[in-house]
């Protein structure tokens, strides 16, 4: 290969780091519907939701009109550590591939937790402290998301109780570990140091437990420790909103070498990876300034957009969060056991929800050993070992350049790859001992909690 | 914190990476002595290490006039997929340390191999390609330097043998999977693969391995498989001439910002990572055009330099390797079995070991519990999860910097974070228990190997 016009790394300057994020609402035709308090089903007010998460996060997941909110100096100091994330020219998959293609990927994982996910945990933290906050007390499932809250919440001194599904609390000793240096104690469950654990409990005993089931012990702790919030890692506006960062870097880093996406592509769980990186895109597609290609990916094992419901439903298996309209395999929704990594979430961002459904992005879904085929192959082209959340984009961007291939077009595809598999390498072993499986639910599995999803008038 | 003149992470652009290796031995006024002949105990020539080492990497080895190597394009190509490295500025923990001391670090830990063991790894792999061999054999302990390698086999489509001590290859079976992701075989060491290894399980039934016999066992692979060479990942003058990379884009940043070392600080276990950094500052430190204090950092229950004896010794427990002149514990000492991470080898690079002789560096020995509590402060701190070898140079950063609190000095101290603690959260556990001990061998323990040294006339 010979000398590159574009670096096979754009690291953007300090100075041109973003000073705010940006607020993809107040640019939407038609809103989200909003959050519905899940005893009155009227949309959930302010009130309703301060017992839970701190003031000012409250503001900004109910404002739907203010386009920037400008990022506080001390996050902004934080991000400076870690950020900006480059935006590589993947150079060598393209040559690999043969494709005219233009390939860009955004990569968040070089931080300790391994992924984007501590851009919306240390501004979390950050309105926490501000607030006066003791401490805040959240779920983690993969544990990237407890990982990075545990950073932040180091960093400004709040303490950090994390309640880790116990399957991965036994499996991911580890994730575990990372966590206990930076202070935060971590908690397997269901545990019996709150009722909502103590009754699963008794009901299942031996259960390695669910992603809901810890999001209600983590509310319900919260709500009963005076000085003391719950701080989501996905799905709501607020964690949207901060990892606008992924987006408007990217875009930032694409202009200043007039450099034009044609297609951008996102792995989809909750939706906030996803509607960082398109966030300023969505935006210049909703003015009508620009036309850009979307493409959610998510697993075949729990595929909310493609095959899920859109309507009211929990956010939690023990229904004491607020009901979100959104595409929903329903709350009592868990993918099949064989399912590796996350992207397990039963529902998908209302904003994201709502995108979808007015035709402005589209979404697909892919296996788990096809995935894990595209992550094995880029980790040996691009050197960086991606999580299997990532390698949902890898896959449907390695698709979409074989597709420019065919027919010469010289697309630019961007992707996100959202972190790093570090603490994934138990499938990837089993990816290699080809001990993997596929699994694509039946409609019957699919209609089974989605026909029971809330009546809301 | 206000708006910073020296940005928080100084990337060089593209355009500003090393093109060249630094060869510091060019400019030593007493050079490292040459490597014996394990056989003759006379200076090892090209033709004797031809059939271990690929030729071009003999003929860096062997070469002490040539002051620059340049980079192959390919290698700068593969460079540029992880390099530049950041140089941070660590204002973070300056103000928790209330220090008026700059401190500075160059990180090498954002690649997926975790550590600076790529740099060389991805030349050695570059030079056994263009030599047209099949594949390499070597061995790794903690697993840094066979990831590293593995990764670098996997972009230049050579196969990747891989012994691994035993008991890390048990204990660290994530490291194994990440080795396997890139293609690598993964052997754990002592094997019955090998006539050394059948031997050592015959005479040690049930061991845990040893770096020495893994080295042994990896060398005699090479030796008697044809397309194959052996290649090792720190101690040789060519591991430490790849590893220039570090210390020249350390000054080359340090530059851009009109910033000036006094103080440069790495850890040390065979010397490649301390010697890549220091070198340019070094060479201008022989050169009179500059004065730097330049202090290596080992692990008290490892001490070469600071216990060792300067002397020939055999680089492998095995004795098939050639000899080298160096600062050395014996080439059967084995750290105590409460010894965590790396930074566990017997001996010191040769270059190093001469520096050291020639009084143009210090030295210091830290405890093991010392240093992961630096490891966990600078953690919460400055977000990076260090690796337990990193640490041993973050703990005398941090003394130096409060030695600078006390004396008002706004001295500028530079120091080498090689590489993230991902895969050692085993250690890190340990420490959180408070099960983790320290160890100082006795005066009788360091003398029971050395006493015993080869005669060389």
């Amino acid at each position: 290969m010979s000398e590159k016009k574009i670096p096979y790394k754009i690291y953007l300057e300090e100075s041109e780091l973003p000073r705010a994020w940006y607020n993809l609402r107040a640019d939407m035709i038609n809103k989200p519907a909003p959050l519905l308090n899940p005893k009155t089903f009227e949309p959930a007010t302010a009130e309703d939701l301060a017992p839970v998460f701190c003031d000012e996060l409250v503001k900004q997941e109910l404002d739907e009109t203010t386009p920037y909110f400008e990022i506080p100096e001390e996050i902004l100091n934080f991000y400076k550590m870690y950020r900006p994330a480059p935006l590589i020219r993947a150079y060598c998959l393209e040559e690999k591939l043969g494709t005219p293609a233009k390939i860009y990927y955004k990569f968040e994982g070089n931080n300790t937790s391994g992924s984007h996910k501590l851009n919306s945990a240390i501004a979390q933290a950050y309105y926490a402290k501000k607030q006066g906050l003791k401490g805040v007390t959240t779920e983690t499932g993969a544990g990237q998301w407890g990982t990075a809250l545990s950073m932040a919440c180091s960093y400004f001194g709040l303490d950090c109780k994390v309640f880790m599904v116990k399957c991965s609390y036994e499996q991911k000793p580890f994730r575990r570990e990372v966590m206990r240096t930076y202070g935060a104690s971590v908690t397997p469950s269901p545990s019996f140091d709150t009722e909502v654990g103590k009754k699963i409990n008794a009901e299942h005993p031996g259960t390695s437990g669910s992603l809901g089931c810890a999001i209600s012990e983590a509310v319900e702790t919260a709500l009963n420790k005076d000085g003391y919030r719950y701080v989501l890692g996905s799905v709501l506006n607020q964690v949207m909103l901060h990892q606008t960062v992924i987006g408007l870097e990217t875009k930032t880093a694409l202009d200043k070498y007039g450099e034009k996406a044609d297609i951008i592509i996102g792995c989809a769980g909750g939706g906030s990876n996803l509607g960082g990186l398109i966030a300023p895109f969505m935006g210049e597609k909703i003015r009508g300034e620009a036309d850009y290609r979307i493409i959610a990916v998510e697993p075949s094992s729990c595929p909310s957009l493609t095959r899920g419901t859109y309507a009211y439903d929990y956010c939690d298996t023990g229904k004491v969060c607020p009901l979100s309209k959104m595409y929903t395999l329903g709350c009592d929704f868990i993918p099949a056991a064989n399912h590796a990594g996350g992207l397990r979430y039963h529902g998908m961002s209302s904003i994201l929800s709502q995108l979808y459904d007015d035709g402005l992005m589209e979404a697909v879904s892919v296996k788990q050993t096809e995935v894990f085929e595209a992550a094995e192959y880029f980790a040996r082209i691009e050197g960086i070992l991606p999580a299997p959340e990532s390698s949902h984009a890898i896959k449907v961007a390695i698709d979409e350049a074989l597709k420019c291939k065919e027919t010469g077009e010289e697309k630019t595809i961007v992707f996100g790859l959202t972190g790093t598999g570090y603490f994934d390498m138990m499938s990837y072993e089993k990816f290699h001992n080809g001990v993997m499986t596929d699994y694509i639910p039946s409609d019957e599995e699919i209609q089974k909690y989605t026909k029971n999803l809330p009546e809301i008038k």
